[in-house]
């Protein structure tokens, strides 16, 4: 399940409600494309705005729709009480896996994030990806945390906010982390840009918001990667730097969205207000890449 | 209600729920100390851990056991909508305002702050303090942006975060403000560090951590740089710079809640987990503080 492609699919809503025809539909495609597993509720799938019931309907939902494609469910939270009941929900819900960041409102010490992955680690009945989003959550895991979490129960695979541009860099922090954690704790790479640089460098899987969207462009990158053509994951990835360049620009969430709602995959003004989504001008950009690398699948 | 000493009390926990007598018996101090206004449920109340249901009832709470001193009600949430259901409980709470943050998980661009404000106070029945607090929601206001929210209706204040360390360059700042805002938008200073400087430099207001637990220096603070007493405001803050110095080592809330610990007025443990609350090296400086400043009221 930690291998591979992880497809982050979107968590569309129209009128302010979770559109699940949708939603399904997305988690349908990324069935029937193969995707190794799909994280729903990741940051793609604006988690941190839903409600508890919201959640556990989409999380079944997800369930229901993956066929045979294990479903990881995020389950942050800024509170560990709200935490520990979504973890009740994703077990309830059927989810082979949950995925962890430390949301934080008030700046989170190590002690603090240590505590919170104590004590979800030891409520779990399924493997956890520990997710390390400084872009999001405001807190940056070093070395020795990363070490001391992976050393929990059900810790499974961390989710690594990319890898150093430079293949043979990229290489080196992966071997370094390899050294750190336990033997068997799954490295999954996320950034998209940095997807091929990530798996070729030897990380186990990618976590990519794109293939929760676009699930074939990812899988050709990774599938590449698996078989040891490198040359080939990287040039492919190169082929979407105009994509690259517009999650740098306007962020990853904002622009895959906007993918989706031009590809009719998801209803206008999908994301949860407040985040508006791109302007009309943005829009353009991503329908002429869209339409450039003819992106629809 | 926008001028003077504005106090955010704690909403302390006990075993994971709202401890109600704790916190009635804060609001019930501020009201006998004779606060100008009580904000409930601010950063230093816990606000953004807190369900729904719990803020409603706080927001009830606060307003019941405040006499006749005003009660602004913090209404941030991550999605608008819920932000909107939250102005409706402190409506219903009998709130006299509400204090707004943009909080964030995805950054926030300016349009979607802009178009926050815009759909809130559209809701609105009470004046609306604009929460800027850069260090927890990651969003930072230009002072074009400042402007566009203030001439919104219902506007009433803007909290800002701490004024330059330097009178005459604070004095500069606030003018600079007061230029740029709607005549009658109050100004209120925070960074409790700062709050001498600020209401000397020509703030209205001091929205206060510390006023919260322990009114009775805040507000000696205050009615100092309301008389004009410039140098006695400013020697008053500085007897607390010891306490001052924890605040910028551990963040207000942690240092806060250890006071009220100590002093009996909060449960052990009264911060939602994950945090964990000051270790115990930390809270032996608090409680050296505290009694070497006679901290008590």
């Amino acid at each position: 399940m930690f291998t591979g492609l992880s497809a982050f699919p979107l968590t569309p809503l129209r009128d302010g409600a979770v559109d699940e025809a949708a939603f399904t539909n997305l988690v349908a495609r990324l069935a029937t494309a193969r995707v190794d597993s799909i994280t729903a509720l990741g940051s793609t799938g604006s988690y941190a705005y839903l409600t508890r019931g919201e959640r556990a309907r989409v999380a079944r939902l997800a369930v229901e729709h993956a066929a045979d494609v294990p479903v990881i469910i995020g389950v942050g939270a800024l509170r560990t009480e709200h935490v520990l009941e979504l973890v009740e929900d994703a077990h309830e819900a059927g989810a082979s896996g949950v995925l962890l960041a430390p949301l934080s409102y008030q700046a989170l010490t190590a002690d603090d994030v240590y505590g919170l992955y104590e004590d979800v680690t030891r409520a779990l009945a399924v493997p956890l990806v520990v997710y390390d989003n400084p872009g999001t959550t405001h807190f940056t895991f070093t070395d020795d945390l990363y070490q001391a979490i992976a050393a929990l129960p059900h810790v499974a695979s961390l989710k690594i906010p990319g890898v150093p541009a430079d293949p043979a860099r990229a290489a080196i922090r992966v071997a370094q982390l390899r050294d750190l954690l336990p033997a068997g704790t799954a490295l999954g790479v996320s950034g998209d840009a940095f997807g091929a640089t990530g798996l070729n460098a030897g990380c186990d899987s990618w976590y990519s918001v794109i293939g929760g969207t676009l699930p074939r462009p990812a899988l050709d990158i990774t599938r590449a990667a698996q078989a040891g053509d490198h040359a080939g994951a990287t040039s492919q990835s190169e082929c979407l730097a105009p994509l690259w360049d517009l999650f740098a620009r306007h962020g990853s969430l904002r622009v895959t969205a906007a993918v989706a709602e031009h590809l009719g995959l998801a209803p206008p003004h999908s994301l949860p207000l407040p985040i508006r989504g791109l302007a009309a001008a943005d829009r353009a950009d991503v329908v002429e890449v869209c339409t450039k690398l003819r992106l629809t699948v």
